[in-house]
């Protein structure tokens, strides 16, 4: 080994092979455990507390060995509702400090430490779901006579369009793009579906919005309690609800807390009188036309939360619109919250994280297993910390840099960004940014938080990766490793192409000569594989290569521990080390994809069967 | 250069050379700069700012170089209280994002963007200040009349002792140690030695407790409202400002808001009646003995800011205690908080920030220009992210990595720690610690930071470093070079020994034949040097080197630029790069200690003149 080579293999993640499993009380005691190389040096380990400030090193004792590996361990109180804690490993070499983000030579800050939140607890169902997202105007027309009438109405000024299902999205420029176009999905629609997706392996919709509003995208909600009649009313969601309970399939729906369309009578009522009673649900410079929109665009005014009575009929009252919707006969499971980022946020006021927490509150208190996603481009992790979102639409601390990564342009130059990225992500840039991420929210966040490979708002992953089926299965692969929730994008399982909005809408074929078989079927692999596999739902993560073109990472269970190595190129790593991961020479393991077996030598796996851009999932078998 | 080296010429600080210079208003537009070498292949720059919690980036435009650098500069508005950027720089060779903590070729969280909180100021005067701490009991005896007597009163059960100047303090066992003895030091003491400490150069004073308090270290206070007669009362206080204010001097006392003596009427009268006024100013399980106390000492119980009355006492009323000892006659400039980190903590109620911040407004109401520091022995960046404290003891950010590196053995081995480090820190490891700390507050916090070497709670730094003046020399060069208010523990300017307290609370020596005038006059040469130089009070951050033995960093403002170089071990590093500073070959520097002059040869700066264990610093002369 290279110096201080041992430290690579002291390794903790939250995860339930080290502590003790939830739920997590106040005042009660749980057990830390610690694993690392049998050869590692280490002459005393402590778990390092700050109950109210004062740190507290609480000595860990040797526990038995297992192969190569040596298992420390110890226990302590959590003592706060937000209990951190990281570890001190003494050895003749110095001291060391493990936390979320790693092992250091120096004492590190306490904002990485690992975290546990005694009485806060994430939806238990979640991080075994798979979840779908559908754009409802787009997935399946199953009640023609609710379809949009071309002219019914007009939108923001211009006539609303029917479009036939076999159409693409209109380009800009045409008159008839954006919101205006309607294709004819609809809930039933989706309901005489539920087979299909069931078959596909899927058990969780996530459905961007369909309460009523003027645009086919219904992000300009214009009535909070109901249902779309062109998606079918309040009567279809009930029935979509019934025949998903019949297959024990879980429903999240969208929310859109943070603007209003401009159509909405409470905006209407606002924008003519300063009086009316809903004039403090939004900010007037002055009547009319000077206020506060979402970005500036006018016909999305932002809604107020300095209002309290907005607090009240949004989230807070008895029958607030957060709260009816989770209640029979809809009982949905959860909200993806639109613009969780910039949610009751305006300049000198900044209420986002006290909205954000009083909005759990409200949820929790009418389903405490509610799953609450934020839609948040950036860093979210500020709002992940246990007490507000379950989990954020993971664009950074996955998608994004993978994309960056596995893709042959940055994903920002297929939506005409300005600022884009000249060279591909590095392999260490790529870990290094997932690595980040993970370690700045607490575990119990991580298994939570909401994969993807793309939604409604970016290109499909198919035609970011430039059509190459090879670079979708890696893709697809570490979206079903990785810690945390997959979503699929309706159609991403038959290989649907499109650029940008609106083109990444297209409505999804159902004709199966339009599929991609090929496609499909991995992915009906991969999400039985999920199912079958604790590890890769449960396990923890343990990082074991970041270079060359080669990243391999360990998820684990008590019961099972996984291999996963994905590479973009040519075979420069070729010869993985392992033993950091405590796989002993002499171990075999099996790989999923190929049925190939594989013996640890010398410490390492060979990855000679690995082709040049591709993805192995090796289980850990004697 | 090396692939990407480059990347280490990007800098930014937050320094008055990169930021317009405060005050900064909400609303209001800063221009922000950013320096590189000529030759970094940058092809656009910008800001990246998330106002709301959107993401906006904001090109910048190429200035005019400088040298081998080039500049780029761009406005940006601070739309929120807490305005955070960052930087994203594009090349052919891929985006880099910079922020305070480095540059990464990843997208990192916002954790460590650099951070303008406009509308929130810290003291000015502190930047410039050398502050001097004095433990009263043992500075000097002024009024010998105040003195108190053996046996005059009995402090926590045992009689208390008179001590003669001369002797040194018990150790640990003798049934006098601790608490209960006292050498007679005093404020008047104080006033008649301003001359000496003028003459050193120090222009602020930093006082342990003085307030009514049964012990000599005054940290259990009996009454918050008078000067303990036996340090000469309230007019001896008044005295003493009187006297300060005729030399320029600024005056920091300490309250200890965290818990008070068991003698306290507060607590007297809380102990014996569950309706007393005062009964819910601590935490009771079961009355008389059965109640919440600091780190379980029962001398000491702790006070429970649950209590709103206890807030309008302590800090919220007009006449709280906090806001009085602001006025006059005794104006004191700020205040030093005892135990920081565990105030207002108590288990599920966790209201030390809340209160933190309401203890910030209420001294801020009576002076803005107040300096609050707190205590911290860990990590104390979350209450400083602007909005509470001023600066903390600066022990984890500066001083105990910096011993760690320089002393033979751990520092808290000679405390009798349970747990201690086998092996120095290497020099990536101090620097990593520097870093990790520094890019964890906003940069007006880091140049308002109380560093130090030692204070009453710690051995002092000569002996840590084991009585070895050169490698005293390299710390107290580094304590006066490094961002941040240096602070001298009393009698360290004279070379005064001492181990764990109460060694290190040794009387100071008066006869001069007891000083070690090399270390005093080495003192007093610092103390003039960071007065001369704008660069070391108020002057940027660039990490240049932190390899072997050897570190080195820039200091920076637009006038003046100041490299600083300390080594604590034979002379590896010989040749220092110095290019990504932006000195360019046949740039002249001075040597401020030998008066050596050098030039920059081949991008690199010739170290052949640093000792083993040695310190330089270097001016820019041409």
């Amino acid at each position: 080994m290279s110096q201080h080579a041992w430290t690579a293999s002291v390794h903790h993640d939250g995860s339930l092979a080290y502590v003790t499993p939830p739920p997590h009380t106040l005042g009660h005691t749980v057990r830390l455990r610690l694993r690392a190389d049998l050869d590692a040096p280490i002459t005393a380990a402590y778990i390092r507390t700050s109950p109210d400030g004062e740190q507290e090193l609480t000595a860990m004792r040797r526990g038995a060995d297992v192969g190569i590996c040596q298992w420390l361990e110890g226990e302590v109180r959590l003592h706060m509702p937000r209990s951190h804690y990281r570890f001190v490993v003494a050895t003749p070499e110095g001291n060391w400090a493990l936390n979320a983000a790693g092992i250091t030579r120096h004492t590190p800050t306490d904002a990485q430490d690992f975290l546990i939140l005694p009485g806060t607890a994430a939806p238990a169902w979640a991080a075994d779901a798979t979840f779908y997202q559908i754009f409802p105007d787009r997935f399946c027309d199953g009640d023609p006579a609710s379809n949009v009438r071309s002219g019914e109405y007009r939108c923001y000024g211009r006539p609303v369009v029917a479009r036939a299902w076999d159409d693409l999205p209109h380009q800009p420029g045409t008159g008839e793009e954006g919101g205006v176009e309607f294709f004819g999905g609809d809930l039933a629609g989706i309901a005489q579906r539920l087979d299909y997706l069931q078959d596909l392996g899927v058990n969780a919709l996530y459905l961007t919005p369909i309460f009523t509003s003027p645009s086919n995208h219904k992000y300009d909600v214009q009535d909070y309690e109901h249902v779309d009649p062109h998606l079918g009313g309040d009567a279809a969601l009930a029935a979509l609800r019934t025949a998903m309970d019949a297959r024990g399939m879980r429903l999240v729906l969208d929310i859109v807390p943070n603007h209003t369309s401009a159509t909405h009578p409470w905006f209407v009522a606002a924008r003519e009188d300063p009086h009316a009673p809903t004039a403090e649900f939004y900010t007037f410079d002055a009547r009319p036309d000077d206020y506060t929109s979402w970005l500036g665009v006018k016909s999305l005014p932002k809604l107020n939360y300095r209002s309290e009575r907005l607090r009240e009929v949004m989230y807070a009252g008895p029958e607030a619109i957060m709260r009816r919707w989770l209640r029979p006969p809809y009982r949905i499971d959860g909200w993806r919250m639109d613009v969780a980022n910039m949610l009751a946020r305006q300049g000198e006021s900044q209420l986002g994280h006290k909205i954000g927490r009083a909005m759990r509150r409200a949820v929790k208190a009418e389903n405490p297993e509610a799953y609450l996603v934020g839609e948040h481009f950036f860093d979210g992790t500020s709002h992940l910390g246990g007490d507000e979102l379950d989990a954020g639409m993971n664009y950074q601390g996955f998608m994004f840099p993978l994309l960056r990564w596995l893709a042959p342009r940055d994903p920002e130059a297929l939506m005409g960004r300005a600022v884009t990225d000249a060279a591909p992500l590095p392999t260490e840039a790529l870990v290094a940014q997932w690595r980040a991420y993970l370690a700045s929210v607490p575990w119990q966040v991580a298994l939570h938080q909401f994969n993807l490979l793309g939604s409604h708002d970016t290109p499909r992953v198919l035609t970011v990766l430039g059509g190459d089926v090879a670079r979708l299965r890696v893709a697809s692969a570490l979206l079903f490793a990785f810690p945390g929730v997959p979503n699929i994008y309706y159609g991403d399982e038959v290989g649907l192409l499109g650029g940008a909005d609106p083109d990444n809408r297209r409505p999804m074929p159902w004709d199966p000569a339009a599929w991609n078989g090929d496609i499909q079927a991995w992915y009906r692999g991969l999400i039985a594989l999920r199912r079958s596999s604790p590890a890769l739902r449960q396990g923890g993560i343990q990082w074991l290569h970041a270079a060359d073109e080669t990243l391999a990472f360990l998820r684990e269970t008590a019961e099972e521990r996984v291999l996963v190595v994905a590479r973009r190129a040519a075979e420069v790593t070729w010869r993985l080390p392992v033993r950091a991961a405590g796989l002993a020479n002499g171990t075999r393991l099996r790989e999923h994809f190929t049925g190939a077996s594989a013996v640890v030598e010398s410490g390492a796996l060979s990855l000679r069967a690995l082709p040049g851009t591709g993805v192995q999932i090796w289980r850990v078998v004697e």
